[in-house]
């Protein structure tokens, strides 16, 4: 097993109207927050009511700030930042997907930082302190609520960044599955398949592998396989709990801090060119990956097939197995009602090269490396094997 | 799935050599500790010294306590507590197993309480506050070093008591497999047998099943079946180091905070009768158990045959796919060389009664419970059927 270092502080509370502790929650360490959220969905799903009510019953005096979107930008964040040192606030709350959270942990190491707070996301400044951050979540798919990672776009010039550093993770996290239910079933599809591809990034690496960490993330697959479908087309509270919890888990570092992301690169620059979600890109670039680089190691494809998706092993043709646990993803995929091709998603295909050339221009000429290293020429095959 | 709240705050640092970093660990929060460890093994180890060595290169002043037992005792706390309060102490560093850490934790809530610390144990008081401990494992099965509990036993009367609380989790754990390596095989044995419980406990419920809970589960199950034996007689870095981080998985509530726990209660009364090893005890209480309750479930004991073992489900006769998954279970054990019958362990048989009246004077008239509640006669004739 390869050298690693873990902890999971933020304080989990998972089940059925368990948003009503927020109040009790931050009365633990403040009592003015900064309460943040997106498009006003949660004011739909009666979420906000709640909210409200328990910061009251508490005695938190609370400020809002709405309309965080999909891509969360600076902008948004600097307006909470002002807030929060106008009004000496000290603890954000933040109630919605990845983006209302990502939001929340950069206004949040934004507030105690003298300089320009993308100086964080530029490289020109290193965390060390933040004021904390508490979430509710309601869209299941970035694991933010309990990892230390954050995602922020620049509106000058649209630079989109990642950061992660401990000082991220969220003092507390709140998962009640039926905040998920008004979510529309293409949005909880994509989420399953961008927690699927969470766990993908870690199971396809090229360092000693660790019978632990494959076998938790070969658990992690088939719940997503037994369960997604019934998230997705029935929505209901056990299917949805268990997509909720394994969103977490995905990708907050327990399966493995080890990753190859040539899936997730080669995604953003379909999602950035063609405004497509995060999940829907990944839906097309994970089959297209495997495609491309399974020869790479094709006994580590037949234990996936094996594994997780119950093929029986050809030991006469081990490529065979390797491919047909492919092709059950890529159908798993498709039956969730996310398109594993550019066709099937409308989507033109005379933009390769363009993206691949976008893909490629972070300093390093290549994308992914945990298990292969994407050039150009891979990249614009990988596109051309989704066609 | 079931409610729950779940944190892991422990700093958990995997790797060879990382022992080398408790200097600077500490560093961060103090520059005085208690180093306490047990029977002087860590001196053969050689950790004993590379300690001391980073304490010495971090400046921190350090005051030894050694002699930590098996079945740690309240003396040797009120002996720490006394030697913290003396020398203005407010960190301990445990270096050792479960019984070191557990030691260590409780003179960590005694050091601030005023009162007689076994009150938290006996229930008068309820632990609020502690000092950090940080965790140097050397013996891999309790989880101590990332969990919220401590076990301690009180000389005055032999009560054997149990603590759990989010203020007990260590600050930080250190994991380097090559400090399991001098462990006896019967312990490293033992220790797996011990973690497997931990998972079995968990596993075997009768409240709402979670699928992704499983899933975990059945994975850490099928990593102790494919890298325990590896690490019993060969030892070596990969098995150990899989063995090592599967312990702390095991029974830090990630894979659920719901049990039975009647394996460990009913093995309890073995260990302490004959004062057998409480893996050992495991051996045999585990394979019983199970086979006087399969009838309450069988399902759930065909899926642990069929997941866990790969026992072809057969339709005809579920219960007999059940009990072929106990079956494989025992022989399992067995190969690891932990006996499964009181025989085998060279144990008298007629002690069955005295043993069971004991596990049930707790106030309850029962133990277990989250799968099945047993009483007296149920204990006797799980003896019975490990005779």
């Amino acid at each position: 097993m390869y050298d690693f270092t873990f902890s999971m502080p933020t304080e989990v509370h998972f089940g059925k109207g368990k948003e009503n502790l927020v109040g009790q929650l931050i009365k633990e360490k403040t009592d003015k927050v900064l309460f943040l959220y997106g498009s006003g969905s949660i004011k739909k799903i009666g979420v906000y009511e709640k909210i409200i009510n328990s910061l009251r019953d508490s005695g938190i005096q609370f400020t809002e700030l709405g309309g965080v979107k999909s891509n969360p930008r600076l902008e948004l964040v600097n307006e909470g930042i002002e807030i929060c040192r106008k009004e000496s606030i000290n603890f954000i709350l933040a109630v919605g997907g990845g983006s209302v959270i990502d939001t929340a942990k950069t206004i949040a190491i934004g507030v105690p930082y003298e300089g320009d707070v993308w100086d964080f996301y530029s490289g020109k400044a290193k965390i060390e302190k933040t004021i904390p951050v508490g979430a509710v979540l309601t869209v299941p798919a970035t694991a933010s609520e309990t990892n230390g990672c954050a995602v922020l776009t620049n509106e000058t010039g649209m630079y989109k960044r990642g950061l992660k550093s401990d000082v991220l993770k969220p003092v507390f996290a709140i998962l009640n599955p039926e905040l998920t239910y008004s979510l529309p079933k293409y949005y909880m599809a994509a989420s399953v398949v961008d927690i699927f591809a969470h766990v993908w990034e870690r199971y396809f690496i090229k360092s000693e592998h660790s019978e632990l960490l494959d076998r938790l993330c070969e658990g992690v697959f088939k719940t997503l396989i037994t369960e997604g479908p019934s998230a997705v087309y029935e929505r209901g509270y056990k299917s949805t709990g268990e997509i909720m919890w394994a969103s977490s888990i995905a990708h907050n570092d327990i399966l493995g801090i080890m990753g190859d992301f040539g899936s997730h690169r080669t995604g953003h620059e379909i999602s950035a060119e063609y405004d497509l979600s995060h999940g829907g890109s990944l839906g097309i670039t994970m089959c297209a990956w495997a495609k491309h680089v399974y020869k790479e190691d094709i006994n580590r494809f037949c234990r996936f097939a094996v594994n997780v998706w119950d093929v029986t092993y050809d030991s006469d043709n081990p490529e065979k197995t390797a491919l047909e646990g492919i092709k059950r993803m890529e159908s798993f995929i498709h039956e969730l009602g996310i398109p594993t091709t550019f066709k099937n998603a409308n989507l033109p295909t005379d933009g390769f090269e363009k993206m691949a050339e976008r893909a490629i221009d972070n300093g390093l000429g290549y994308v992914g490396g945990g298990f292969k290293k994407l050039y150009k020429e891979d990249i614009v095959n990988i596109y051309k094997l989704a066609e």
